[in-house]
């Protein structure tokens, strides 16, 4: 049988499906959408996509995402340089922003540990938070990596290579989510819960 | 506040988000994906995009999509020019291709008649079926519309249109899906399957 699909359609259905959550299905969807939206839409995702990769990089300091090196956080003058918050990835970073609280710089590790998934501390960047904080002028290290397996790992690791730098190393409080019910929280959260009850 | 996240991320987030289905927090996740992935799966993806639109066009007999005019369904000379099955969608001819039974031409609408949406059948490719019916050689035209409110009055035009034709007009036979429990299939479908009954 002769193939009905035009090969740009393959090809376009191909590299959605790679992404992650994207099935043969939605990435289908999505290519149709495109066929039929106007031709600046797909172009312009497609100028969008070109310009991600060769218009951003790390910053130097903390490794967040970042246009100019060094970042607009850590360029900042009315942000805190004695405090350092350490986050898995940008948007965890991203996330804290949000709350409109924190004051104090970042430190983006590019993940966590994982021994499952073969990502050792040498694979983050945990020798330059450590050169970092050596550093004149930080006085506190806030971990706020993600409050599951890996992101506890990290943390633990993170706490013991910090324990004789005589820094401040705390992290986040852990919890009843705000908005929660009781009857619907897991065991271990409200164990968590009842343990830092204050 | 300063913005934490490059307008590079910002503008590749908002033109994910723009597709159906994909909202502003999977836009954010697909692009921090690609920021991490290898630079040639991003440029991949762009230029899958760029080239769906400049390489295909639709088919100047049945409309669907194609590199080449006439599409291969249609020039393919072992296929029955004498039926014609018309369909909503081009997704909805691979659909049909997949069964591997099907082995007449195609005709797609690009849409169904829908007054809430605002399509009414000059938006659609009906003018143009009817005009190709119309040549010599056609037998039979197998109405192949979605089974939903719109696809019914999209198929009840087209009856009304091609009923002094002298053309075979059928549709796809309404039933009970293959695989399904009777205990879960709606109550409508049941209906149609009652009174189909063979």
């Amino acid at each position: 049988m002769q193939s009905a699909i035009p090969p740009p359609v393959t090809q376009l259905v191909e590299a959605f499906s790679r992404l992650p959550g994207i099935g043969p299905k939605t990435a289908s969807r999505l290519t149709y959408f495109l066929l039929r939206a106007p031709d600046d839409y797909s172009l312009g995702l497609a100028d969008a996509l070109a310009k991600l990769k060769t218009l951003t990089k790390l910053c130097g300091s903390c490794f967040n995402i970042t246009v100019d090196d060094p970042c607009p956080i850590c360029s900042a003058g009315g942000r805190d340089a004695s405090t350092i918050a350490v986050v898995e990835e940008p948007l965890d970073l991203m996330a804290i922003e949000r709350t409109g609280i924190y004051r104090g710089r970042y430190h983006v590790l590019h993940g966590a540990i994982s021994p499952v998934s073969g990502v050792g501390p040498d694979d983050l960047k945990i020798r330059e938070l450590l050169q970092r904080v050596a550093g004149a002028g930080v006085r506190e290290v806030i971990i706020a990596t993600n409050p599951g397996l890996e992101g506890d790992a990290t943390a633990m690791y993170l706490q013991r290579e910090l324990a004789d730098s005589g820094l401040i190393v705390t992290r986040l409080a852990r919890g009843l989510p705000t908005g929660g019910d009781l009857e619907y929280v897991d065991s271990v959260t409200l164990m968590r819960a009842l343990e830092g009850r204050s």
